[in-house]
């Protein structure tokens, strides 16, 4: 039987079970629900082995039979994947967890996670014929989808607020792309953008309303089966603004348990929400045991790229957390700050502040006793921190006085 | 018979092949040259072979062999190498180099190729019992440095000019490293890190006065040589500031030829150091067939990393260059901003000045005819262009104007 280089079948959704094919350009479901991408898993189980992954390229495409790209002529990749695994042993010492792991999801084009959904979401606006399109975003992804949409020649519209990092506004003027400012949050661009592209016909990309994006985050989960040696880790600890790398991780798991790879009854890695509690909505609806989040009013936090007050994936991260049996925390802007100084001072990587929000989670789940001594531990960093200059104070005329050649 | 971890034997002059058994800190030859690692490759001919390779992990410590380190302990770490091989099939129209490929060099810890050398150099001194280092840099070797002695435990000075980018003075303060500024260029502040290091007995990481470096470095081109499919390009651009690194793909082509791997009588790729026409003395050299270069004056390029106006290894890249039948050429701040904004928009990959610089030449080669169209052509990215902000215009009224919401 012919292998596929591809085994995705159609778009399904989650709540009402509406089928999509999947063959043009597709966004949310008639009743309003994400849509999420299926395959023949079954068929794709007599095919595919662990062992013909061991010699593939170190990229997210390596996993192309559970993507939704058709034909790798569609393929726009930089490079993408297969981020490191980093044991933080000298920090995990100050934790008392010494199995304290950080996927680094800086190591992307465009310094973050948001090069996944991209390269993936853009191969396949590519494939079913996406001339323009548009997006809102906190930055890092419009950064990265301008910059894959400018490779796969594609116009790409990103509509930001004018209080995200500078960094990613001239990533989107680079990549060629039409950058715009609005003096609001992050759903106040998703208005704007759902405006705009009903009007011009292009092709709105928000998160969820575009159903690929998580297939390239989904990565991440198979990345970490691989990395584990076959094995996943006690608790992922995740930093949620829409939560689509949550979400991808998830069903990456579940996938690897349909195809056989991770036993039917495995308990899986308990999945942890990380927040800032300035904007916290995905914590509250969990501690009110909710199965949706309500929106937070006058959300604020130096992590930017978790400043989402509502996010239209609430449902399926909550999923997430209890099906998983995890949790969902809030951490202080000061808390993720000193942890993310900790982990350049200790561990030599300059992590994002998001990525800073996860391991002062950690730390406080620790403490706590949630996470025990002997559990293994994974902090996802979703960017470099090297997109966040101003965490660090600097000015030139601190560092001219102690000139190295006056003896100290 | 047992396989070793590493099959490291002593440090060797090139000029005068004096011998050093590299087990404590070394820095040049007593004649002053710089020394270079040399392996007992003949015995590990026997042991290692290319199928060896395909299952390891993406990393530089996947050729263990051939690096200095003796054990893997001594390992420092970021999960640093395997960089993405990427066509550039739209910019390569555009100069007729259909074949047209780029190692891109941003994707390592600190958004830069330092990263090889300080995981290596940084290795080796943790594991010859180095506590405090001191550097000279123009922003990058001084940022990956810093970040990777904080996690190897070790105490960085770190002298920059005043002048470099500021992005990597964060990174330095960011690892917790000591940083000074210098009112001059990199020489004036090679001669400060000199004098301190004399007086307080710290680890002199001067470029190759530090003899591992290079060998972090060398990896790109065992990795050119995988990722090639165990064959090499027909010609390779690299920036060239101190030239390590192109010192050092030469010299992992020369050990590949020893392994066997490459055909003893194979053409080795033509390497082409690119240099800034405001600064170019290997240019300037290889001009006139010297074999070594001068000082060149009054040097000043927007591409900071290859402002070097007087490199150590001079001799070292000319040889490479002539051995290889490469050349060096010169391009102006316009026109390798000029290239660097057409990978952006053409390619999707916000890269570096000194990697812009590097397609300009490819560029202007081709056109000259010393490329041929159908020759294999490798264009070496350095850095990301998200440490260079300043190389895109940007500022917030612009794109508040042009909102999304009004038509246009």
């Amino acid at each position: 039987m012919k292998q596929n280089y591809s085994y995705f079948t159609h778009l399904e959704c989650p709540k009402c079970k509406e089928e999509y094919d999947g063959s043009t350009a597709t966004h949310l479901c008639v009743c309003g629900s994400p849509l999420l991408a299926r395959y023949d898993l079954q068929r794709l189980k007599e095919h595919w082995s662990i062992e013909q992954l061991k010699t593939r390229e170190p990229t997210l495409w390596r996993y192309h039979e559970v993507l939704p790209v058709l034909s790798p002529a569609n393929r726009v990749s930089l490079g993408e994947g297969m981020t490191p695994l980093v044991h933080m042993e000298t920090l995990g010492k100050t934790y008392e967890l010494p199995n304290l792991y950080m996927k680094d999801e800086g190591l992307l084009p465009t310094g973050s996670f948001k090069a996944r959904g991209a390269a993936v979401g853009v191969s396949k606006a590519k494939e079913v014929g996406v001339q323009t399109l548009a997006m809102p975003t906190n930055g890092n992804a419009g950064a990265a989808w301008a910059l894959y949409a400018s490779r796969a020649g594609i116009q790409a519209h990103i509509v930001m607020p004018l209080q995200t990092p500078e960094i990613t506004k001239r990533e989107v003027i680079a990549a060629g792309g039409t950058l715009s400012l609005i003096d609001g949050l992050i759903h106040d661009a998703g208005h704007a953008v759902s405006e705009a592209s009903k009007e011009h016909g292009w092709y709105n990309v928000s998160t969820l309303k575009e159903p690929y994006r998580i297939e390239g985050k989904k990565t991440m989960g198979y990345e970490i089966f691989e990395q584990y040696g076959y094995h996943l880790p006690d608790v992922i600890l995740y930093p949620t603004g829409g939560g689509v790398g949550l979400i991808g991780i998830y069903k990456a798991f579940l996938e690897l348990k349909t195809l056989g790879w991770i036993p039917n009854d495995a308990t899986l890695p308990r999945l942890v929400a990380v927040q800032s509690e300035t904007c916290a909505p995905i914590v509250k609806a969990y501690e009110q045991r909710k199965t949706h989040a309500e929106v937070w009013e006058n959300a604020e936090t130096i992590a930017f790229g978790i400043n989402v007050p509502k996010a239209i994936g609430d449902f399926l991260v909550l999923e997430a957390i209890y099906e998983t049996n995890g949790c969902a925390l809030a951490v202080t802007d000061d808390e993720l700050l000193a942890e993310q100084k900790q982990v350049a001072e200790r561990e030599g990587n300059w992590i994002c502040p998001e990525g800073g929000a996860t391991f002062a989670a950690a730390k406080k789940l620790r403490q706590s006793g949630w996470i025990q001594e002997d559990e293994h531990v994974l902090c996802l960093n979703t960017g470099m921190g090297i997109k966040y200059p101003d965490t660090v104070t600097y000015h030139d005329e601190d560092y001219l006085k102690h000139s190295i050649t006056i003896k100290h």
